[in-house]
């Protein structure tokens, strides 16, 4: 009933730290009457804050994992109305492959998937009853703590009365998560302002450059920030709260121009992509990348495209060249290649979509179906 | 198979990093024939680097694991041996109230068991294949990634090709448990180098205070580590593998000396326990306190202890103190009033020996029976 | 004669750090002969382990200071050279101002220097003299300190046997030197980057695409390696020390595309200066900051360039614009606009070009003249 | 002018802190009149808050310094009183040699003593004038920028425009000189806390337990928290202002219990002593270290105190030992060997006291005698 009623009063209680003591007391004795009255006269004040902490930190825990899920949920219905869009994949800033745009999403929905995976983790260990334990010798009297466990709706209770009052190690591991999550949304945002710079010109935030360059910069600070205590906690909260509410609102609302995306392709990104033509006429794959490594060059001495070669300058490269090999430079059928679990293939990328929901979501409690 | 060869030939691969990859690259070949012969072609370096990180530190994690439990083992022992031990538990460096030396020394396996969870949730993370995944858009040709997965023995295949050999999160976690590790057994070594002093005398180590002074001062150094590269993975494996094995020793090799130990007790201790005498007679817990310090004080006006106060003097302060508030100054009976779960009275502790062996390991895979 | 000796061999001694531990011992009692003796017998381990990492660090000291004031001598060089470049000033990651390419060269340089600045004060902290202080009370012996002193050309001898022995503050300033230093290349390797893009095509780095995002990405890692360990500041040293010449190397080589940085100019990067033309006329700033403003939404409704509103357009908005608003939209006389102290007028410039050098630099020791 | 208000409203002006920035602005206009005004125009607010924080640091520097040099002051006091008391050195918390209270002490204020050496080095980098920068090309009007940094009391003016407005090393530098200094005061505070346990009982401190347990804990959550925002520079400051002054509270109110500390050294603790013995009758060190050893065992044999052996029992050991051996064991004359700069002998401990006060205070501006 308490642990109910905390989780709509969530954002009424940090503020008033101190009352949240004193009120979820009373709250206790109203409740659970005399078990209540023999907790107090056991109590150290002690395992009563590590008891706030915990709650608070559920009820914190259960809002971020929705935070997170709404985001991704975001990134995948985005994922799935655009995955016909192509534009660069960068490695170290350089175009490298052509990639469909729903495969750069979904790289970072995978990444908060495992978030919400390690969440729930953390929770577990959250999720533990301090209360009852005393503060070094444990309680002297006969109190039950296993009812106390049930009524605050806690998985278990704690082992060992030193340790329950003493550790703050479930601080430190969500300090940590959020650290890591910062890091996910932080890498984002990066290639998110370089999209959205007038040189690249991808896409268009609306007017919310401040905020993305605040978030790229979050992480180097967080990071450092694993000191265990309270306020550390709650400002971490505000801070991984906040960021994934905008970053939704980002994800939802910005607009990318396709023909500028699809226009960044060259036909030097393509390159492996020749080398491959010759590995499926039998050609081992280091020859075979040496003879593209030639045609490169070839195009580069007449100062022209990959692809404007003829079947003539290429067959002088090598004999194996026909006239199929216009099909290479096509950028659609290039990112269709990569149809192994995880590739760029339409069906892959799609594929990925559907998975993301299973891996991140408790079936029974969330049957949040983000693709049908 | 080639997992299983990982796992015996642990130590001997590190030096050579270079060679493991190729070995491993060759061996597979031996095993799976054409596969891997595609994969060599599709390959990029970059997913074969993660493959080969993977691997090792699935390895490691198992390696760890058994040191862990290892420790947790002879603590355990030595709880169960010397259960009936007492000495003083310590807030802030003072001596505070009575407790079991099992108390203390289970209140450090408990921190350890959790260790030992957070390490497999890890291991499940970092146990998922990314070969085959290319290094942006995936691979090109037709290989079978669930048979790669099968052979390897990984729990499951990565979902993008662009978060497979871009992200380093497995290693983040694992410094991080690391970190959160060493300040567990750096808690512990503090306490021991205290304990161990001329002046405290409570136990003797095996000339061990240079190492342990070592291991006091690790985790202020480790927690900021948190680089994302193979090199601090390798590093803090063999700190924290090290550290375990030594701790280990010290723990089953050092001798308490009990009777230095039970002579720090005494009864300015029991000055709670005072007040609780008056709460079963039914004086509220407030008042009860309030009557327990004007004993203390006038004990300290007389200059004599505690315990020396006649009943007369006691029922000056409170006519409820009786004859039998004798029974109050045995320190044994003050540990065992602790009965709830996790309290210092004997049955207490030993239903945390138990328990411990229950949460930290799966017991289908490891029938360990730390207390019969 | 040992500095000396020690200056000239500086790359030879790291690897065989037990060595140089009795060479330096041998060619001490060469040296001074009897002192050497009694410091032999007087000795303890520590204060010679300390004695050798100050003697190692001075040096390491010595050799990043001529890193840095090389890499800044080649800045200011290249910064003289291309003072007349112009190209967009940009906050985060938006166009903002024209500036001058000199400006944003000098931006980065200044920071540099104040990295020489610090270096300095540290060398002084470094350079003390801790040999003959034995580990704990001192030395017994009557060991002329004030001699080793002078041989060993040390500023100054340490105050406290117990100080001098146990702190290694001097390696954590050191760490944290490197770390903050790190974070200046870091940034100016990110813009780098960023220029270098097809997209930007500002400039083009001779192949160190791999090495300028390893730097980029370095700083977060270095920031959090505050362990004030021999290791650590080794393996410091090595990083900086490298950094340090490669970007050496990559600033004197880039190459920059004067055309397609002035391209990337545009008329609504000069809002702020049509603002200035009216306040020039007497407006207060707010009001001609809200007159440009609609001069900017005029010319977006429009859908032309800011530059391509007529004086009647102009006038429509503000009666005080006249024909000599054309001298606005010079990106030349923008710049030279703001010609205060640290502005990006060429005077301004040239002024920062000749400043660095007196700062950074002592004109006893380093008769370094950057700029003639 | 300003600057002189600001140091007299320290503590008034941070909570409100986007008072201070307007409050600023009038009292500039009210002062210097015409330039404030175009400065006004020509202003950004990114130069006017960095302005402020630069303004609001000096200050916080200079108090700070004063905290410290409070502190030190009171240390030197108490080891000028109190230079009379020995007790024992330890290493690694095992008991190592005897020692002067006193040079425990001033170990401590060396440490002090470079902090304010360091303090006043990053105030030179604080006291630069950013003012009139603007925030990337500059100022484009007539601002004398040098009038502003003299009515400001500034000691130099920034020199790129770019670089005034976008860093923010000044604060990254006072972060990490606060983790330094905390360390300091941890250190010294863990040495307090184990010398004041019933068990030890060589201090006692005023009912702190909690505080110096809190400062034992600080710098382990502070050396991470290199965030170079406001928030985190006001924070730190709190913190160390406030730790300083308790530690000075702390430092001149502890009663230290000269019997018992007496009475805690022991005749193995002069082992060194009487291999000194030897080595001033000609024997080499290493022989002379080897016969004291067998004394040591010889003694244990017999289980009695190293100085009960008789001068026949240790002419058995070696024939050098003669009846004056009993000078060996005496603990004053001991302590009195170590007559070398930085020993534990009274004239050393000494001379330490007044040099403290000549390196960390300019004589000129701070004409403190903390030692007559």
């Amino acid at each position: 009933v308490i642990s109910g009623e905390w989780s709509r009063g969530l954002f009424v209680i940090k503020p008033e730290d101190e009352d949240i003591h004193t009120a979820n007391e009373r709250r206790l004795k109203e409740l659970i009457g005399a078990p209540a009255g023999k907790l107090h006269t056991g109590r150290s004040r002690n395992d009563q804050v590590v008891t706030d902490m915990r709650l608070w930190l559920r009820d914190a825990i259960s809002t971020l994992t929705d935070n997170a899920l709404q985001l991704m949920s975001t990134m995948v219905e985005r994922a799935a109305a655009e995955i016909d869009v192509l534009f660069p994949g960068y490695t170290h800033m350089q175009r490298a492959q052509p990639i469909r745009w729903s495969h750069w999403i979904l790289s970072h929905a995978v990444a908060l998937s495992r978030d919400v995976d390690r969440l729930l983790e953390i929770k577990k260990r959250v999720n533990v009853l301090p209360l009852g334990s005393g503060a070094i010798a444990g309680t002297p009297f006969d109190i039950d703590r296993e009812l106390l466990r049930k009524e605050l709706e806690f998985d278990s209770i704690s082992l060992n009365s030193m340790d329950a009052t003493g550790q703050r190690d479930f601080v430190a591991e969500f300090l940590f998560w959020a650290s890591l999550c910062l890091t996910h949304l932080s890498k984002m945002a990066e290639d998110l302002m370089l999209y959205s710079t007038k040189e690249f010109s991808f896409i268009s935030l609306s007017d919310c450059a401040g905020f993305m360059m605040t978030l790229k910069g979050l992480p180097s600070s967080y990071n450092k920030d694993l000191q265990e205590d309270k306020e550390a906690m709650f400002d971490c909260y505000d801070t991984v709260h906040a960021v994934l509410q905008v970053t939704t609102g980002v994800m939802s609302t910005l607009k990318i121009n396709q023909s500028v995306m699809e226009a960044a392709l060259s036909s030097d990104m393509l390159a492996t992509d020749l080398a491959y033509y010759l590995v499926r006429k039998g050609v081992p794959f280091r020859e075979a990348h040496g003879i593209s490594g030639k045609a490169v060059f070839a195009a580069e001495s007449k100062n022209i495209a990959l692809n404007q070669l003829t079947v003539g300058d290429l067959s002088a490269v090598s004999p194996l060249f026909g006239s199929d090999v216009s099909s290479v430079w096509d950028y659609r059928s290039s990112v269709e290649q990569y149809s192994a679990p995880g590739g760029t293939a339409k069906c892959s990328v799609a594929a990925q979509n559907i998975r993301q929901c299973l891996i991140s979501t408790d079936p029974q409690q969330r049957p949040v179906m983000l693709v049908p």
